[in-house]
């Protein structure tokens, strides 16, 4: 029996996903309690690798053993005592064999999140990236007019990671908005898919259309550039957030 | 020069504000950090001791030394880089020398935070007290028409942990209400002064109130007996919030 489960997961203290020798990964944590749970060796397969530090609110992944039979609406309650505190699985139905998580994804969306403010707040250590130059309204505004330039079908070599070895890098943005409240700032991006550290470098981009240090318009030049060094710095992985993953 | 300041922290890492010998407390970590910001020794004053794993969004001190002068507005600032990552001290003033955090104090705030869901959430972990058992909008009538009891002076040694030998167990309590948005159930309590485990333990009480499995008038006969064993359990240190401190 094949499954595809939901987790969420605080990526604090983990060393991305995808499992590396050495290193605690999701992944890694994931196979031993599910190992456990299921009484034999589990296989465990992700809909992406997410970076040292970055969060999903929900990550889906698919499950494979050799005779190990849980009936899936049980999955949740009965590998949760084996679960660390960082982690959760929160849906499992059977899925087909031939399923694979990442290929069959159609696309994904990412929550991005900046507290901006001078002030500290331990209560958001590791899950926000705190920004202290304050972004007005009006800056909130410039971000959603340089937002327009990335939507749709573009070559984002530009905002891509230097050192990325990846051929294709034309992706389509089907949606990304800007909104603060209070003093939170919310980035939401879809896609069908994403380079390496692609929002990262998308959010890094828009803060500083946000303080008026570039405009708008000038994203449009970034994009056609296809050069990295004309995008921003590549924001704090901590703000990130996988926040859905649609078949 | 006498110091007011605020500071929030998250609990989950300390034992408790008070400085106790070889165990890490917010008191001894805002010493250290102090000391180092000022270059000369500091004794900090807190305006309650507070449990294990027990949050704080407002919680009062005040800082003394010997021949330490930073400007109080500036104390923010010059003390964060000091600061571990789970306290933040986010406004200073001066005060008079005759202040103190503790018996100056007027009344305090305090807020509880249950997630009501049967599935666990890794981003909540030591934040809030997960009850899976549902708590349903008549449970949570319950709990209000419960509260009222508990409003007003009374002798609350019944909601009081055993064991503590405080001898005037008599409080007054200006405000106790109950709101559940989405699975998240806030309980905010206001009173002239606590007893130990107080909120806890009115917490735990209220929990039993709201699955029906006491009813709200028997409230009443708890505060009357003054006998511990007839109130509910003392809900988990992880939910509690202090929340303001009046002056």
């Amino acid at each position: 029996m094949k499954y595809f489960a939901k987790i969420n997961y605080l990526g604090t203290n983990f060393h991305g996903f995808q499992v590396q020798p050495g290193l605690r990964t999701v992944q890694g944590e994931l196979c031993n309690s599910l190992s456990m749970a299921f009484g034999v060796d589990c296989a465990v397969t992700g809909c992406s690798r997410t970076d040292a530090g970055v969060h999903a609110n929900e990550f889906c992944i698919t499950i494979e053993n050799n005779g190990g039979t849980i009936p899936a609406d049980k999955l949740p309650v009965a590998v949760a005592r084996y679960l660390p505190t960082d982690i959760s699985l929160y849906y499992a139905s059977e899925c087909d064999e031939n399923f694979h998580p990442r290929y069959d994804a159609v696309s994904k969306e990412y929550v991005y999140l900046i507290r901006n403010r001078k002030i500290y707040d331990p209560f958001y250590y590791g899950r926000v990236w705190f920004y202290p130059r304050e972004i007005d309204s009006d800056g909130i505004r410039l971000m959603n007019d340089a937002a327009i330039y990335i939507l749709g079908k573009h070559d984002f070599r530009a905002f891509m990671a230097e050192g990325s070895d990846i051929e294709d890098t034309v992706r389509t943005v089907y949606s990304l908005s800007v909104k603060k409240s209070d003093d939170l700032i919310e980035i939401k991006i879809s896609a069908d898919g994403f380079l390496y550290n692609m929002v990262r470098i998308i959010v890094g981009t828009l803060v500083d259309v946000g303080i008026k240090k570039i405009e708008p318009r000038y994203i449009k030049e970034i994009i056609d550039s296809k050069n990295r060094s004309l995008a921003s710095m590549t924001a704090p992985a901590c703000g990130l957030y996988l926040n859905k993953v649609n078949y």
